[in-house]
């Protein structure tokens, strides 16, 4: 494995290898494993578990670390092509990535979607054209359309639960004062179908995943003996759910148009998960959350600090996971 | 010891412990001590001397850290209980703390007071809120009105001079553009005062310290011999000192009214300690103060410079006594 | 060697033995060499490079770093001698300084030009106050008129190509939006000087630089064998260049006054560097440039990308430069 970008990409197999090396370091830790490695992370947009956790994860296996956060600390980077460099970013990716690169062992890259042109995101314009650049064992910390770290932890979160066999999952959108990236639901769709879960997409007209998204979870799905579906059907959606997967994301079919996003959302704000919610749900349905949250917004207070929530384990597991995963690209 | 969040819980005999380990780490460097441990470093207010002491410390011990700052590369952490998270804030302290300390092996967190209202901050309510919802060893890297830290790292520098046995410790407000929180003087007053010295707390009028902060500071005297005083007369107060404190704080009549705070430090500004302050005290009186300090303001250059100060020997030994604390809680 | 501010100071067989050591790191890797050590990084600029390969090449040989960058989660800190400190900044060097340095090993600093009057910043007023504070071993991390790491990391570049024994360096000005300082040059042209080569400065009319810096590329190159001059005409200056050093900086006829330098800086937008500048050079002429680069404004695509680029080596070679001079200031 010489990138860690995309769970689709580093494949089934490899994922249940990560996974077990994960919980093996978790009995047995490698305080040497990675001595006199070094994990340069660079981050175009803010973070805090990502920061903290592959800092902490790299520190337990011996290693090192760096930050660089443009803005702060270091100038703006620029990354359109040909353009003549008289603004603000004082500093290409071309130059800034390889000589970051130089310096580390492995190299992970936070740059989030730009948000405007729906193809230009889907192909991840921006995260593969930073991608390029680094010859180094690569990390995706978070790109327009993929969260493989967030994905590999929540398998793992998921396998620690006592779920029958084909479990459902309901990927439920919920409300947010802002348009937020796919990069999450379409991780989480992607990785539950190649978890070979029951997966279930529920979300208000007009927030529909894009077709490549879902044609690649059903891909996943149709593999690994699981299913995808999309619906706007709440009652229908949550009946029998054994996990409620909430994310908050931005309309497709308005996106890059903020008026027409807000005019969308604003009348889905009773999207916001509470108990009462889960009145047709399994018993003991999970509720999974990436975090950050935003309470009684998004997820009502009640069912955050409610015995459902594994919001807390999922960010947990965000560690293990990564150090796995450094240790597989490393040693 | 699970937390170092207050000397008065840590105890005068562990204090002491805790200075003897911390004199030993000097003599005798343990650099693998916490191989393979994570500090987690919160600062929702900014830092010098405690972000570079932990940092050195830890690594001194063998052990590494993260630093989080809010609004530096992570989004605003939410604090208040119950609300509709529509504003700024992007993640709940109920999130962020657990999630963080989930990383870590010992957490410190910086939380100054609101400084609103007094009987809030007395009461520790934000440090309290945010210590409740760690459950790894937590360590208080200043609150709204302790920083044991400090105290500790102060205790280590008083032992270090040749005192007399029963010293004279004058805390002595000193001048400031704005108002100050009361963390310093009041952890300042109960570690001299838990010490066995005779304090006298040193303040105009409407800048007296809170009756609690007194009370217990009172109660830490009687038990270690010591003394408490407090009073508006400078010439009585600094009559005999071995030690003036310095330090700048807001006024406790007008808390949290900043107009009324303004007027009345207005009138102090020859409150500024100069060589003459010193006329009548003890001939090798020494100036303290835990820093930063504006000079020529609070305090003038000249005594800064003349070798009464002690200010950079107290400073040094943030890290050794931090050393001794992050000894104690992990190994 | 206690210090390394500025490679003449060093002097010629120091800098042979650092660059030795610097080869032998990389080919015998000592990652306990520096175990328990702590480096400390005080930028008062922004940076990527230094802050980036600073901290791994200190993890490589088995220390830690902390870094402290005012304004960001550290309030400002005052320079000025004397002030009444009642304005921004919270803490003064006098206090600042010695206190990080007694948390550290080894403290490094960058504080750029204040950009205001030639003779101040000639005098390097600014890093030299700060370094007189610091009683530990010090590196220079960029100052008002040097960047010592820069000239050692690019000596070990120019070694590594295959040139002639006199080679031709060419420091080409180049443009840019704003007025940069002068450190950068002043290095460049004093350390190919002191390595012997024939160095021409080339540059527009109001662009000369200093007096002091070319009197003391001259005693160098005059020491190592070498030749300085300095031109303004484009044509004869790149023939036969072996290396063109690009660097953009500000009007020294015009220093501190910013219409001016605008004014003047804006009639020689032409000399961007394109494929076309080496039309005389010899074959295999190098392009080196210390980074961040501003293309097609200092230098167009088609160089940056094309073969005769060495800017990423030279990044790349700040690493093992640094941890030579760590590893001889420390071991």
């Amino acid at each position: 494995m010489k990138r860690f970008t995309d769970l689709a990409e580093v494949g089934r197999e490899q994922v249940l290898e990560l996974l077990a090396l994960a919980r093996r370091l978790e009995a047995q830790p490698e305080p040497r494993a990675l001595a006199g490695k070094v994990l340069g992370l660079l981050f175009m947009n803010p973070s805090l578990r990502t920061l903290a956790s592959f800092q902490a994860g790299m520190a337990r296996l011996g290693g090192a670390s760096f930050v660089i956060t443009p803005g702060q600390g270091t100038w703006q980077l620029e990354t359109r092509e040909g353009v003549v460099m008289n603004g603000a970013a004082a500093e290409h990716i071309r130059e800034g990535l390889p000589t970051l690169a130089s310096y580390c062992d492995v190299m992970g890259i936070r740059a989030f979607a730009e948000g405007k042109d729906l193809a230009t995101d889907l192909a991840e314009t921006r995260f593969n054209a930073m991608a390029a650049l680094v010859q180094k064992p690569l990390i995706n910390l978070e790109s327009a359309m993929n969260h493989p770290c967030q994905a590999l932890a929540d398998w793992k979160s998921i396998d620690e639960l006592a779920l029958p066999q084909r479990a459902r999952l309901v990927l439920s959108w919920v409300p947010h004062p802002r348009a937020l990236p796919l990069a999450v639901p379409a991780a989480t769709v992607h990785m539950a179908a190649m978890r070979g879960m029951d997966v279930v997409v529920l979300r208000p007209e007009g927030f529909a995943l894009p077709a490549p998204v879902m044609d690649a979870a059903r891909s996943a799905a149709a593999a690994s003996g699981g299913s995808v579906q999309e619906t706007a059907d709440r009652a229908a959606a949550l009946a029998g759910a054994h996990i409620v997967y909430a994310k908050e994301w931005g309309s497709t079919t308005h996106y890059g148009d903020k008026a027409a996003d807000q005019r969308l959302r604003g009348a889905h704000q009773d999207w916001c998960l509470r108990n009462v919610s889960f009145a047709r749900s399994a018993a003991d349905c999970h509720l999974m959350h990436c975090l950050p949250v935003r309470r009684n917004c998004a997820i009502a207070d009640e069912v955050l600090d409610g015995p459902r929530s594994i919001v807390l384990r999922q960010a947990y597991n965000r560690m293990p996971a990564q150090m796995a995963v450094l240790h597989r690209l490393l040693s």
